[in-house]
């Protein structure tokens, strides 16, 4: 079962531009900063309810982000679900014909454990789920 | 204050197609099926803890959902937050520069009051800002 969204993951050129631009929107500044080195990103949190926006800017050429500007431009890059157990969504998904791209091995950010899946399995949305350890 | 993530509204061109991959995401079918006619749309909405997710086909070749699918293809067409008051949200975001599409008359699923804010404002990202009435 897919618990909530985690967060919405906004690929973005600039940070401090972006930060700007959502604190007016949220009307405060950015909850929590971090960089997630395994992905090679620089995140800014804003918290909205039970969900957040993660601002990502990459930290170098070949990070996922960087990419993902290059071909499509900044906007939304993935929508993570939390789910309660990890292994048993990818099995569930899996046998009804998702294509999941990494699997449960992955790292996100705070040691939590992460999947993705295609976005061809879902009309265009990368889909991102996360199980909190 | 934006409370929470209401919905992210995903634009899709077979809605009988992206049902059936969001059923195999979710672990179950749609919550509920709506046609919004000053949208030109039908969406099925996904419940998700205290968010939704919307798919939405256009009815008709004017539709702001086709005419972004043509633009763009499927994929993410705006994330909603629920307000409070939206003409105080519509005003300290208007001084704060965010460029606002449609005011605080347009109307959504339900009946509720809704306004779109340029997703130049944002970064390339469409958001909508509901309040419930």
């Amino acid at each position: 079962m897919l618990e909530k969204i985690d967060h919405i993951g906004i690929a973005v050129r600039d940070l401090e531009a972006a930060i700007a631009r959502y604190t007016a929107l949220c009307g405060r500044g950015p909850d929590h900063l971090e960089e997630v080195a395994a992905q090679k990103v620089k995140a800014a949190m804003f918290q909205i309810g039970a969900s957040r926006l993660e601002l990502l800017m990459a930290t170098a050429p070949d990070s996922p982000i960087a990419k993902f500007i290059d071909k499509r431009g900044e906007g939304i890059h993935h929508v993570c679900f939390k789910v309660e157990n990890l292994e048993e969504e990818l099995a569930r998904m899996s046998a009804a014909g998702m294509e999941i791209i990494s699997g449960a091995s992955g790292e996100g950010a705070g040691g939590s454990r992460v999947a993705f899946l295609h976005p061809k399995s879902l009309i265009g949305v990368m889909v991102e789920l996360v199980e909190q350890t």
